[in-house]
């Protein structure tokens, strides 16, 4: 039979995450009570007038993609929970409830599933949420946990990606890479951090770093609007860690966010007192949509590409 | 080597899905506006006086165990929201905002995936549901759909499983089994009928038939802590099935509610007139949990085993 080409069927491998998502969930039909739905780091959802809106967050863990089959359950439960919560901060907020979803092997030890569940309820106490829901279902594949979690925020201190703008001077908080040696599993989410930051200091746009500065900035960049300029020499590394592992290894799970410059030095000196173990990194700027090319150009390779 | 028992790993297929969320679940952390936790329909969340409560719920399919490889994708898309949209109108609420989570393997043609959220959409249309987070990860084995979904529900007319007592009438909407035939990827969550019934009647106890009478009716008798009885003869069955089949086939995705005997006479009259292609059916009633023994050799087997 002769080759053809006409009618290949793409796959998921063919297209990006962030393809696949914006096809998927163009137009969806929406209620008036839905301010913000799929695209940023959590839904809001709640009366635009209201003193608080919710929050709404799913996240899942897959084993064989973001652990491994013999990792300790406890840290993976812990990872599975945080990774939703920090979601939430990254919005500003406080996170609240929890509904749990495993899909297990039948052949799963009783004993792993209560580990995973430890690792949740550390997680959980530590944050103050409350798990309520708790389904499971059996997998013919390999272990799932999926998290969906609310959380709360005052109107005025919700930030989005979305509103930056030229000139905002950008902020990753902790160290990055690393997170391939272990780090994923243990990391703190910064809910307490961006609490203060909001209450304090009014960032424009802000997310948790999940598949690295790499891929994030991009996206909050393209949100607001704007372009960006990094400098490779500030990135906070990891110990051990090479730039290149800091911006593209992912699972920071550390905060990024866009200040207006007047802020920042009243920022620095407020963070090194309330936070002084915890760096926090001017890392560069966003830039108008327009210089994206002369800024490209002109920075060459040893900044990361701006798409 | 001798052969040793003692370090026998349990793994879940020992144990029933009841006893393992039982587990796991058991003094789960949580906040006071938590009301109600693991173990109903629905979480529900709120100020105790408050007008109204939120209701919150996860639910996944999993490819090989709740759909095959082969179903078409829409079907299966409308499935997954359906279902956690029937654990809402369990517990006599409106269903708001739900979460999608997608796990699928690399090789998903991107067509599969834009089938499933076309039925994912048909559903939350029909269902006034605004889709307002839809995650995606990849998956080394099946594809996993997990959806969460909030609702809300006016305090006066929250049922939750624990409200029954004895002498209660049990009652079923629809027809039961004929799942496994393809029912269950076309059923019709009974949001309007339960909205409707708990609006103009107090059922003491509801559920939604998701494992079969078989297995939900022991949960919903053993969370008002009563004993039940059920007239096999009785069961509304759809065209072709067997009495085995309407109770143990489950995805029936019917309601199954308690209901004061006073109220049966007005309730069956006001039913045929508002919903009169959808039959409801009394099965049986609840009995006090002393008389669970009695109940049990009196009827023998031509009725249900009460564990």
């Amino acid at each position: 039979m002769p080759r053809t080409w006409h009618n290949v069927s793409l796959t998921l491998a063919d297209w990006g995450e962030d393809r696949l998502v914006a096809t998927l969930t163009r137009d969806l039909p929406r209620s008036a009570e839905v301010l913000v739905g799929a695209g940023d780091d959590c839904a809001v959802i709640g009366r635009p007038r209201a003193a608080r809106w919710q929050l709404l967050k799913t996240d899942v863990v897959v084993e064989g993609v973001h652990f491994l089959p013999e990792e300790d359950a406890r840290r993976v439960g812990w990872k599975a929970l945080c990774r939703a919560i920090s979601d939430i901060a990254a919005m500003g907020g406080t996170p609240a409830q929890a509904l749990i979803t495993i899909a297990a092997p039948l052949k799963s030890p009783v004993e792993r599933m209560k580990a995973l569940y430890a690792g949740l309820r550390k997680a959980a106490r530590k944050y103050s949420v409350s798990i309520v829901g708790g389904e499971t279902s059996r997998s013919p594949g390999p272990l799932f946990i999926n998290v969906a979690l609310t959380g709360w925020v005052e109107r005025q201190h919700c930030v989005l990606r979305s509103g930056g703008r030229p000139g905002d001077l950008l902020y990753v908080t902790g160290r990055l890479g690393g997170s391939l040696a272990g780090k994923h599993l243990d990391f703190q989410p910064r809910v307490e951090e961006a609490r203060w930051l909001v209450s304090h200091f009014k960032p424009r746009a802000m997310m948790d770093l999940s598949d690295g500065l790499a891929s994030d900035l991009p996206r909050l960049a393209a949100a607001s609007q704007c372009g960006y300029t990094v400098e490779e020499a500030r990135l906070p590394l990891n110990r051990g860690c090479t730039p290149v592992q800091a911006m593209s290894e992912g699972e920071d799970f550390e905060l990024l966010f866009a200040l207006p410059a007047r802020s920042a030095a009243a920022l620095e000196r407020a963070w090194k007192k309330q936070f002084p173990r915890l760096p926090l990194t001017l890392i560069g700027h966003l830039i108008p949509k327009s210089e994206i090319r002369a800024a490209h150009s002109r920075h060459g390779y040893d900044h990361f590409a701006q798409r």
